[in-house]
C-alpha cells in the first residue's frame, strides 16, 4: 500500500531568514548583501543527535559573542534563536542535524553612507541532515592529514574566536592536501606553530599527554567536550603551543568538530602513526564522547511539536 | 500624458546567475553555497560610465587570473563573460552602472567527498546603478582618513592578487574609522607599511613623487591608470613601500578605485593636509582621469540592443 501522506517539503531541510521560515531549498542571501559581498557574517553551528541539541546553550553563548565583536545587533534574542533553531529541526523532522546560525551585516539601504554601521543586522538559520567533515569510512581507517604551506589567517587581522567565513587559507589548505594525496591540511601560524584545519580543532598525543594549541584558532566546543573527557578519564591534557616539528612526530592526531565529533588520523605528511590505525588514546576517547552524547550528556531534547505552529 | 510603457522589471538593476538572467532583487545565493558559506568565491568590478566599459578587457583577463588562483572553473568562456556583462547593463538600461562579475564556488552534491574540488563551480554577475565607495560631498571636501591597529590578511594567508570578500579586517578597519570620527581605514602590513583600504588603493604624494604600495594589495585597474595619467603628465611616480610614518607625514593622499576613479583625502589621522581640502596633484590627475574617461579611454560601449534577445 501507498503512503499517501503528503511529503513534507522541510523534509531536505528547514530555514529561517529574517523572520520567515522555509524549505532549504529556497533559502538564499541577497546576492548584493555584504554577508555574501564582503564575508560580513558570524555564524555558529550546533549539532542535534538522535533527537537532542548537544550544549546548545554553550553555542548561542558562543554566537552571541561573535556577534559583539564583529558589532552585530540582530533584533533576535538568545530565546528567540533557540525557539529558531528548534522549529527548524522540527519542520524538517530529522533526527540527526547539523544546525547552522548566521548573523548577517545586510546592506546600507540607498543614499545611506557606504559603511556597515548604517546597515541592518539580521539572523539566519538552517537545519539540514547531519553532516560528517570526515565520512565513517576515512573515520575507520584514520584520516591522512598534511601540513599547509598556506598560513592561517592571523588573530591581528582576524578573530578566530568570533567564528567567520575567512576560509581562503583552509580551502587552499585543503587542495594543497589534495595535491599531495590526502584528506584534510592543518595550518601553522607565521611562528611555525599548529592552529587549527578546515572546521576543526586539533589533538596532539605526544608521550601521553593530549595537547591542543591555544592561540590562532576556535575555541571549540566539541574541543572543550574532549579535554572534558581527558580530565575524566585521567588522561593528561595541556592546551598550549605545538610546534609543526612536535605535530610531524605525535605519537596520535584526532579532529575535533561539532559537524564528526572526535575523528582519529593515522597519517601525518606521509608518516604512518600507529600501526596505520587511529591509535588508542584517540579511539578511547571517541568512544566515551559518543557514549556519553548517547546518555544524554548536555542534551537539550527537540520539541518536535513546535513543527505545527508556523 | 502619462508614459503607459510598462515599467522596466530590470530597471533597478539585472543579474544573471549560472545561466539565469533575473531582475536584481531576486538574485541569492543558497546558504548552504561554499561561496557564501566559506567565501570562497572570487570577484571582479567593471564600471559602465556613460554608457561604456572602463577596461573591460584587463577586469576580464584579471578576473580569469583570480579564477585560476583559486581554482575555479567555471563553464563561461571570457567572451561569455563579456556578453554575460554586457547583456545584465543593457536589461538594466543604466547609463553608468557598477557592473560585478563572481566565480562561486558552489558545493559537493550530497554523497560526493566533502572537499572543494568536488562543487561545480559558476558564474553570477550583475549591474545596478553606479556606487560611490566616497561620496560626491566627501569628495569636495577631501576624505578623512585613519591608519587602522587593525593588519591586513597577509599574502602568505590570502592572495591579495586574487580579488576575494575576505574583508573582515577591512570592515573592523572601516569601525575603527567611525570610534575616530573618520571616513575610512588604512591597513598596515605586519612591517608597519601601508597596504590598502576597504576596496581602494592608496596613493601618497610625499616630495612631489606619487607613491603607491607594491606588496599585499589587489593590483587595481584604477591604480594601473593612475600610473598611466602620471607617466603621461610627468609627474613622478613610483610603486613601493610606504611605511606609516611616511604616509602620517605625507603631503596629499588619495584613493583608487573602480566605483569612484580618483577619490582625494584631505586628514590622515588628524593631520590636516594640503590646508584641508584635496591637494593640487591629487585634483590634477582626478581631473585627467574623468577627462580622459569622457574622452573615451580604454572604453567599450555598451550594446544595449542585447537587452531584446532574452
Amino acid at each position: 500500500m501507498n503512503d499517501l501522506r503528503p511529503e513534507n517539503p522541510f523534509a531536505g531541510g528547514a530555514a529561517y531568514i529574517d523572520g520567515h521560515y522555509m524549505p532549504i531549498g529556497l533559502a538564499a542571501i541577497p546576492i548584493t548583501d555584504w554577508g555574501y559581498r564582503r564575508s560580513d557574517v558570524t555564524y555558529d553551528v550546533v549539532g542535534v543527535w538522535q533527537g537532542s541539541f548537544f550544549r546548545l546553550d554553550d553555542h548561542i553563548r558562543r554566537f552571541r559573542a561573535s556577534m559583539q565583536k564583529f558589532r552585530f545587533e540582530p533584533r533576535e534574542s538568545d530565546e528567540d534563536i533557540k525557539a529558531i533553531l528548534n522549529r527548524c529541526v522540527a519542520l524538517s523532522g530529522l533526527e540527526s542535524s547539523y544546525v547552522a546560525m548566521d548573523c548577517l551585516r545586510g546592506r546600507p539601504a540607498p543614499g545611506k553612507p557606504y559603511h556597515p554601521v548604517h546597515a541592518r543586522n539580521y539572523i539566519a538559520a538552517f537545519a539540514i541532515p547531519w553532516v560528517w567533515v570526515m565520512s565513517p569510512e576515512v573515520q575507520e581507517r584514520g584520516g591522512h592529514l598534511i601540513i599547509a604551506q598556506t598560513l592561517r589567517i592571523p588573530p591581528s587581522s582576524v578573530d578566530p574566536t568570533a567564528k567567520n567565513f575567512h576560509w581562503a587559507d583552509l580551502t587552499r589548505g585543503q587542495f594543497e592536501a589534495l595535491d599531495r594525496g590526502a584528506d584534510f591540511a592543518l595550518l601553522l601560524d607565521s611562528e611555525g606553530n599548529v592552529t587549527e584545519g578546515p572546521g576543526f580543532n586539533v589533538f596532539m598525543v605526544i608521550n601521553g599527554v593530549v595537547v591542543t594549541p591555544d592561540a590562532g584558532v576556535l575555541e571549540g566546543i566539541t574541543r572543550k567536550s574532549v579535554i572534558e573527557i581527558c580530565v575524566d578519564l585521567g588522561i593528561p591534557v595541556r592546551v598550549g603551543k605545538v610546534s609543526a616539528a612536535e605535530a610531524r612526530e605525535a605519537d596520535e592526531i584526532f579532529l575535533a568538530t561539532t559537524a564528526g565529533g572526535v575523528m582519529p588520523a593515522s597519517r601525518i605528511d606521509g608518516r604512518i602513526m600507529s600501526n596505520d590505525r587511529p591509535g588508542a588514546i584517540s579511539m578511547k576517547i571517541r568512544e566515551t564522547f559518543w557514549a556519553k552524547r548517547a546518555g544524554g550528556w548536555h542534551a537539550t531534547p527537540v520539541d518536535y511539536g513546535a513543527a505545527v505552529a508556523v
